[in-house]
């Protein structure tokens, strides 16, 4: 392994053998590779590009640095893994989770916790009292086994090569690589062994892939990943110019996952449910067509077996099940509503950006790794885009620790966070492609 | 300073304000950018290029990471400092120092010593018995102002910045920027203050610059880096698709020297020099014309003026001026010739490396920095391209501590070094291109 030589590959735009991808990352773990070296890689990469092929091998690489799991003939029933790249308000592994367990697929969901902008499905669990996440992954699968989904956080023994490549990715302004984000992805999804994966790449304002263009490349590029090393690969190109729902913050969106799993809740949340629930039953093979796909589990939902199935999970995994029936028990700050609009309208848009920041101002989400985070801080939106308000109604709620912040807020987001239109709105399409 | 942010303005093609540079080099100096994003950074600018006002700010910023001399006004003539990129047998610097130095003109030279093919001023000098490089700025510039010329090993007080980022290059990959090579070179000659900088941009397959083209375009970008900094600038793209002259090697180069500056020599050393030097006597405005200037050096290379200026060079810096009337002083291993070649014809070509990498072999150049050189062993060709052999002669002489080793590289070199045709050659342009 000469680093400066596997460097040059790159930079004279030739293609890796996996091999030469293979030997760099084991250079990599055994630290025989400079920062300076790493970082150069990373950009020669990023500005170079991979083939699909190569982006493949260093996938394999990577999720070979560490443990891999190997799902196969381990449960009773279908294995499937569902990931989404991340949006404000995206509370859809709370639901899909506990949703999938009850159509009878097995789940073993590794999370992160939240940074940046968007809240992390870990931070969400642990808004319910008592919820705990770092478990082992013997426990985690002992879990699933027994009740169909385990959710722990992102542990460090599976593809640690990625998290060594991250750290530096971060810091060195090549976090924008479409290959190296979804071998980062696929690194994680390929250790932890599900034969079937369904993917949500979220695409606008409030993902971290801002174009449509973008977002497809990555999620193509995840799929053929995937096929590559013989998965069953999906994945759905979702909108993320509005928050997802109306729930932004930790124990908020705890309460509309309730909600949407007990039948009910936002349109758009219902709607994105169902169809990465139906892809994950037709991926794995358990239903044949989308039409029963979706009976099913509307089924579900409608008969309170979904809504169990969360209360199974909080008790599993030692939080309070009750809460399903009772979301007061997650406590909360006392609402603040905005003033309202000056003039009526239609909604045009709501910058999920601008929501997400102010809720991670009130203290609902981290600037850094080990910040505390208030799980009850959040911003509730009493419209979504498309809907008809009257003048002077109120636009969204805030749940504020301290209140002169919290009216603040709320009458500084009403005012930039939504733009109204004098004409009716469609309603965004919410699956822009799929693959 | 966000170092990331930094990074990624050249990731976005953007262009750096002089102050971004400025902040960046500062920040490298107090060691608050990490080797990673070092790294990166390289890479971006390899990849991405920079402009000429983006590599003069680099440059300016890289020269005030030390200390700066100012020559302006503190000699009593002419200052000028002659730089070649580096190519086989380039033995240049030790005849124009002291030529120039006869013709009125005042040289301060700060030279490295060699790494990789080419051998360093440093080392030809230091093959002389006593002779110093390492004296300090103050005792160099006592001895330019009382002889006319001092040669020094470049010091890490000089662009210490430039020192940190080559570092980093070299393992990165990063090294074959244009950018950066006229920025890393020009820091060194902006730092040392001469008002008049000529520069020799070697060119061909012994030189660092294999093309044509990037050595143009080095040279130009190092002239109008100069200019944009207030120097008087010249620069001469030269041929180096064979070595040049006929010594390879130490003190085989000292002796060559010795030739040059007593009016001998082989023709193309000959030649450059008065090239080089007449470039010196233009742009430092000593003469008017070309055709002066060349005289005005022929009759200092005739009348032993500069060859003096040597033994005087010699003793100020410790070595036995002696050599000048005896070069054999220098030692030496014995000669052993090649073969012979087994037909006669003109030389096509002599390829430098092959030259090179068996003096390296022998002993004559480093692999790493700390290696100890065997300073008398070389090569020397007995023709050279375009000239008549006939069947049998021998084409090469090796200089070799070991003799089995030099007899087996004698004959391997007339194998593999040489080409030769049936038909005349003309003799290779030596200047290509003047900016």
């Amino acid at each position: 392994m000469h680093p400066a030589a596997f460097i040059d590959i790159k930079v004279k735009q030739g293609e890796y053998t996996p091999q030469q991808l293979d030997d760099f990352i084991a250079a990599l773990m055994r630290d025989e590779i400079d920062d300076c070296q790493v970082g150069a890689w990373l950009m020669a990469v990023l500005l170079q590009g991979m083939t699909i092929k190569e982006a493949a091998a260093l996938t394999t690489a990577m999720a070979s640095s560490g443990k891999r799991l190997n799902l196969d003939n381990s449960m009773p029933g279908p294995i499937a893994d569902k990931h989404s790249s991340g949006g404000v308000g995206d509370k859809l592994t709370l639901i899909l989770g506990p949703l999938l367990a009850a159509a009878g697929i097995y789940q073993l969901k590794l999370s992160g916790r939240g940074l940046g902008h968007t809240g992390g499905t870990i931070d969400k669990l642990e808004s319910i009292p008592g919820f705990k996440c770092d478990l082992s992954i013997d426990t985690l699968l002992d879990q699933v086994r027994r009740i169909g989904v385990a959710i722990g956080a992102q542990t460090k023994d599976l593809a640690p090569a990625d998290g060594k490549l991250y750290a530096i990715r971060d810091v060195t302004a090549t976090v924008e690589s479409i290959p190296l984000i979804a071998s980062s992805i696929m690194s994680k999804k390929i250790a932890a062994g599900a034969p079937t994966i369904v993917l949500d790449v979220k695409c606008g304002t409030g993902a971290f892939m801002k174009t449509e263009s973008g977002a497809k490349e990555l999620a193509s590029l995840m799929v053929e990943i995937g096929k590559a090393l013989g998965r069953n690969m999906r994945a759905l190109v979702t909108n993320m110019n509005q928050p997802l729902g109306r729930a932004v913050g930790n124990a908020l969106e705890v309460r509309e996952a309730i909600e949407v799993l007990n039948g009910g809740g936002p349109p758009d949340v219902r709607e994105l449910t169902l169809e990465l629930a139906a892809e994950v039953l037709l991926t794995t093979g358990t239903v044949s067509d989308v039409g029963k796909a979706r009976e099913q589990l509307s089924a579900l939902l409608a008969n309170g077996s979904a809504l169990q199935k969360f209360g199974d999970l909080i008790e599993a995994q030692g939080g309070n099940r009750k809460i399903i029936e009772n979301p007061n028990l997650l406590g909360g700050h006392s609402a603040i509503k905005s003033p309202g609009c000056t003039k009526g309208g239609w909604v045009k848009s709501i910058d999920p950006m601008t929501i997400a920041i102010a809720c991670k101002n009130m203290g609902g989400g981290r600037s850094r790794k080990d910040d505390l985070i208030d799980s009850l801080a959040g911003v509730e939106l009493n419209a979504q885009v498309g809907d008809r308000v009257e003048a002077g109604q109120s636009l969204l709620t805030v749940y504020c620790a301290e209140e002169a912040q919290g009216v603040q807020l709320a009458q500084q987001l009403e005012n930039t966070a939504f733009i109204l239109s004098d004409r009716p709105i469609e309603r965004p399409i919410l699956v822009l492609e799929r693959f």
